[in-house]
């Protein structure tokens, strides 16, 4: 039986960070109806950063949440409608796509685009599950001011985790960085600004192993890399903000060719099925910035624009 | 002879838009020391728009002069030097590149991105290059406002003509775009708001031929390309904006490969020569977006800076 009063939609894209953000604009700009699926908020990763820096015409005090609301007006002004909704799968078998969420919804859309980034990676550390919001946070910008006078501790050493542990010092007593490897993966930029500060202290070939506490984090474990000691500091009332990397969120994506998890794409951002394009984190790629994520965004919609007009 | 106190860069980016002032705020970022070389003024193409759209983040008063006054301070952020020059040649023999400039400078770097984009097409029309100046204009954002209740003439169908043709039309007694296709070019967005305007018409399968006047246009002479009549046009003090496409600016570069005019880069944005990348319109690719300009800049910028690291 076909439901006659389905709505269909021209485009749907999820994921509402940078690179959905920008495909979306650039399809309703050509005259089509994509409507947004995200099962957080508007901004994506670069939406919980204390600041965007790089990114080509962001100032000094462009922080992630001012930056997603950039982006929450863009999509105002041309009226992309934004669901809270967490995608469950796709039907990509017919011309008329599905998208299936975990609500139970079934959109049907002409072009997809996946633009649903990545999650960062949890350590596997005891305890980190556990103390997930009385402790453990994902968003200095916002969180970083409960932890004034505290210890701090900042878990990775390339630029996202150091960029942090910059804004971090500011708040805490001490502010430590706990990294696997041996010295610090970030540019020279960061890594002269964290030189200046003088509460940091670098746990370098070192790994947070374990996190103890009930309402709040009591203590942690770090352990030597080298000579496997573990190591106990007393840290009450702690902050923890973990930068251990990210996993692709491709996991629902069953029909779509991957590369290392990633989704391959072509230079029209084009995966392997016709009608589903990709953009952002979520691609196989070299460089993952916003600029290079905008990029993406832009040519996906672009492309399924131009697609959208054949079919 | 060598000379000993010749100053070497790191990098020396050519041309001052999107594409190059990301480029040398990320080789900056990365703790190099690179210098923007720009003929005219930094902002480049997008520089000089009405309004700056699409581009993630900008809202609706984005002008192609705030736009500008953006990268110019984020160039201050890095202390990144402009140097007003046009370059006339590259020496890129050896690991240490030399970059001519007209005036006759020469200066040394470690490594070269090209990113001086590309030049307005002339319409070869007589009495255009006369009149430069004198109603044949390149800036509607500053140009615009001196030819109230005048004739404005855009030449061109493709978003950059619609767009400025839409934001002078509020200036003009009447506002005629000259197209040499059946159709205009231009997407949805641009198409709708061109069409609620009053003052608009339609010149389409024409070309502009004749500019006639002395110190400002008195008349113009448009020439069907189908029934190859002329018309002439009476329209004393009329501004006219060309949008015909253009040209890369890729003559001097004598050792770079090529496609149709355009730069050969790989995914990394290198060109055929070690030490060169491009970034930007200057680039053989598909889709020319400041977005897409900007990435290309900042993979540029980073592999630049990767390949410093090498040398």
């Amino acid at each position: 039986m076909v439901n006659e009063t389905k709505k269909i939609y021209d485009a749907i894209v999820i994921g509402g960070g940078p690179a959905g953000v920008s495909a979306a604009v650039y399809i309703a700009s050509r005259g089509y109806n994509p409507i947004i699926l995200e099962k957080n908020e508007i901004g994506g990763t670069i939406g919980k950063v204390s600041s965007v820096t790089h990114y080509l015409s962001v100032d000094n005090y462009e922080t992630g949440e001012s930056f997603k609301e950039k982006l929450e007006k863009q999509l105002k002004v041309y009226n992309i409608e934004v669901l809270k909704q967490e995608v469950l799968n796709l039907d990509t078998e017919n011309l008329l796509k599905k998208v299936i969420t975990k609500s139970g919804e079934v959109y049907f859309t002409r072009v997809i685009v996946l633009a649903n980034g990545t999650t960062p990676r949890k350590l596997g550390a005891l305890g980190e599950n556990e103390l997930v919001g009385k402790g453990i946070c994902s968003n200095p910008w916002k969180e970083g001011k409960n932890y004034v006078g505290k210890n701090i501790f900042v878990v990775g050493g390339a630029d996202g985790a150091i960029k942090e542990a910059i804004y971090l010092a500011q708040f805490a007593k001490e502010l430590s960085i706990i990294h696997f490897e041996e010295v610090l993966g970030t540019i020279a930029e960061f890594k002269n600004k964290l030189e200046k500060l003088e509460n940091v202290k670098l746990y370098l070939h070192s790994r947070l192993t374990k996190i103890n506490g009930k309402d709040e984090i009591e203590s942690i474990e770090i352990t030597d890399e080298k000579t496997k000691n573990k190591k106990e500091i007393e840290c009450k009332g702690a902050g923890i903000f973990v930068y251990a990397g990210a996993i692709p969120n491709t996991e629902n994506y069953k029909n779509i060719d991957l590369e290392n998890g990633y989704i391959k794409t072509d230079s029209k951002m084009k995966t392997n099925i016709e009608g589903v394009f990709a953009a952002g984190d979520i691609c196989s790629k070299d460089i993952r910035q916003v600029a290079t994520a905008v990029s993406d965004g832009t040519i996906a919609g672009i492309n399924a624009s131009n697609y959208l007009k054949t079919i």
